[in-house]
């Protein structure tokens, strides 16, 4: 059965007709792998240079473009009225835009008002829609969609919710793992297949594109590098790092630790990033602004006189974030960013200092808003 | 120690700077994480909205732009001049580009010639460039790059090499985790475990973002279905599908069997794509076009009367496939595609049928171009 219900698949797509409505926009056009899969339910598997794309006009049928290969995912997941699927037989950009330049045609006469996810929309594909059509006024809708996905329903926030107990499934393989002289490598790859083997047991549609990362040493200065053939050796800094992905939800859990004792230049970070994570976690309520938590982090890191060290934001949303399109900017735990929290609402929490020759200390939850503060999906020991 | 030697650097910047110089570009900006790493030899780590860029002069200083907390990795894998590297303390896009802007209007004067790979160029960043330099010509080199990219050299042969060695582990795995009622999440989670820990032993300097893929039953009809909680019944049809990524360079093995007897629905499509497999394979040589071999199998398919059944091309190239500008269409084995194989070009063969209700049937291996035919980077027997 399809990820979503119809109940959930009907909320969104009313949702972005009410702003194409509003702006007086015939024809929503995505182009987003993310924008594609939020409005439509399908997940695009084959990525690579194939496109899938979709088609929501303010009004009437709806379709869905994408390659042959993915025929079976389109109509299975679709929520949308038609599936258009090219071959390999042509360029696939040029047979995608062609199949949906003449669904468009077909569906409205004279001028159109094209919604478009404009910037985020490669100039290639801009200049054949225009060329396509030279009458259309091209306008932005990206914002929008953002703006629909930010606030979480309960379908989601399930979803969610199991990845955060799979991540701790992951987490305890990760410390099973740990053991003098084994790699990165080994120790990420244990803790994937045990979120996998878990998922194949909780879900019974479950669809997964879960990693981890084990960093050791000096490669905990690089929160995202990939594992390698590092190994472990006693007194390493170690970050845990679990992200499963479920139906391309993502969720994260990461934790900051000593493989043996900490000396004093690492337990100094060390306490500095355990009371930010605590305070910050318990500070969030629906209200706050999301600057605010960010500011939270600055001043505590300052009066421990280590906010030289810091080198990314405090938080940001989670969701869909396949691609370029699910940054979801508007949910960062940023200094720049005055929006308010809302109930359901899903942020990461990750204060954390770099500091040269010492390491890199993080760790990291996803909490989601509540009516009155904030559940974390993650709860996992920090002290380990 | 960085996974490509000063020579290998070398040699690829000054192909695009040969490009340059023709074109009378002054900068290449380069934006797509697959042409960033291809040139300064610096993996993309941290995706999700945070850029990293390059700008590579005809002559002169050179310098790559990311996140600050890519800072380790870009000083310890760049072969470019100068590391530019943003906080979070304001939107990453623009703070990415206000720092390559300054770069590049430090190291000029007038009117620039900017090389962009104008195709792939989201229009949001394309207007800002505009809007920066107002006087200057954009010049699209993508394709130039992907000329480049399409011959490998010995060092890239050598970490395509290794992927098939691994990928060989990976199916081993695979096979030896198959059992009645498994999941595909657990064959694919023991598959990838298996993969990671061989490369922890066989490279040093191992850095991976292998998957894998199991599709039992009608999943194989869609090729790239990431695993889920499907369980294996005997007479299912299996796709068996092990894709190690080293240093972003993508390998491929995949093999398609019954997990019992073949009934006769399954045997002659799988009679068909062996036959097609292994005569696409031993007709691969320098000067046969791209397009021979995808008539070939169009012949053999159309010959048991399967050609209705095709639903993608032949094959393609391989090397970095991170993000949109991985494709290297000038690789594809496609009809409409007459360029001449090339010694040292890489490609996978894939000959694939997928008939609703019986399933999809598709091997393929990755074919390194010789001077008098083509090797096999991922034998592993396909009678299984």
């Amino acid at each position: 059965m399809p990820v979503f219900s119809n109940a959930e698949m009907a909320r969104r797509i009313a949702g972005l007709r009410d702003k194409l409505v509003t702006e007086k926009i015939d024809f929503a056009f995505l182009h987003t792998a993310d924008s594609v899969f939020y409005l439509s339910g399908i997940p695009l598997l084959s990525e690579w240079g194939r496109p899938m794309w979709a088609i929501l006009p303010a009004s009437g049928q709806s379709a869905v473009c994408g390659a042959a290969i993915e025929k079976e995912n389109m109509e299975f997941h679709s929520a949308f009225d038609e599936v258009l699927a090219y071959g390999d037989d042509e360029n696939v950009v040029q047979a995608s835009l062609e199949l949906c330049a003449n669904f468009i045609a077909r569906h409205s006469t004279g001028k159109v008002r094209l919604g478009i996810e404009e910037a985020l929309l490669p100039v290639g594909i801009h200049r054949a829609l225009q060329g396509r059509f030279p009458n259309a006024d091209l306008i932005e809708i990206g914002p929008a969609i953002e703006e629909l996905r930010l606030v979480k329903s309960d379908e989601e926030l399930r979803i969610l919710d199991l990845g955060g107990q799979l991540a701790k499934v992951g987490a305890n393989a990760f410390l099973e793992a740990l053991h003098e002289n084994v790699t990165e490598l080994a120790v990420a790859a244990h803790a994937v297949a045990e979120v996998n083997r878990a998922m194949g047991a909780l879900s019974t549609n479950g669809l997964t594109s879960t990693y981890a990362y084990a960093q050791f040493g000096d490669h905990t200065m690089t929160p995202h590098l990939h594992p390698t053939s590092r190994r472990l050796k006693r007194g390493d800094l170690v970050a845990l790092n679990v992200f499963p992905v479920m139906w391309g939800y993502c969720t994260e859990l990461e934790r900051t630790f000593v493989f043996g004792e900490p000396s004093a230049a690492q337990r100094k970070p060390l306490d500095a990033v355990n009371e930010a994570f605590d305070a910050i976690k318990l500070a969030l309520k629906p209200g706050r602004a999301m600057s605010d938590m960010a500011q939270m982090e600055r001043d505590i890191f300052r009066r421990c006189e280590l906010d030289q060290y810091v080198r990314h934001g405090t938080g940001h949303a989670l969701g869909i974030m396949i691609g370029a399109g699910g940054r979801e900017e508007k949910g960062e735990l940023r200094i720049y960013n005055p929006r308010k929290l809302v109930s359901n609402m899903v942020h990461s929490v990750e204060p954390a200092v770099y500091i040269p020759g010492v390491g890199g200390f993080r760790h990291s939850d996803v909490m989601v808003i509540t009516n009155d503060g904030a559940r974390n999906t993650t709860d996992f020991p920090r002290d380990i």
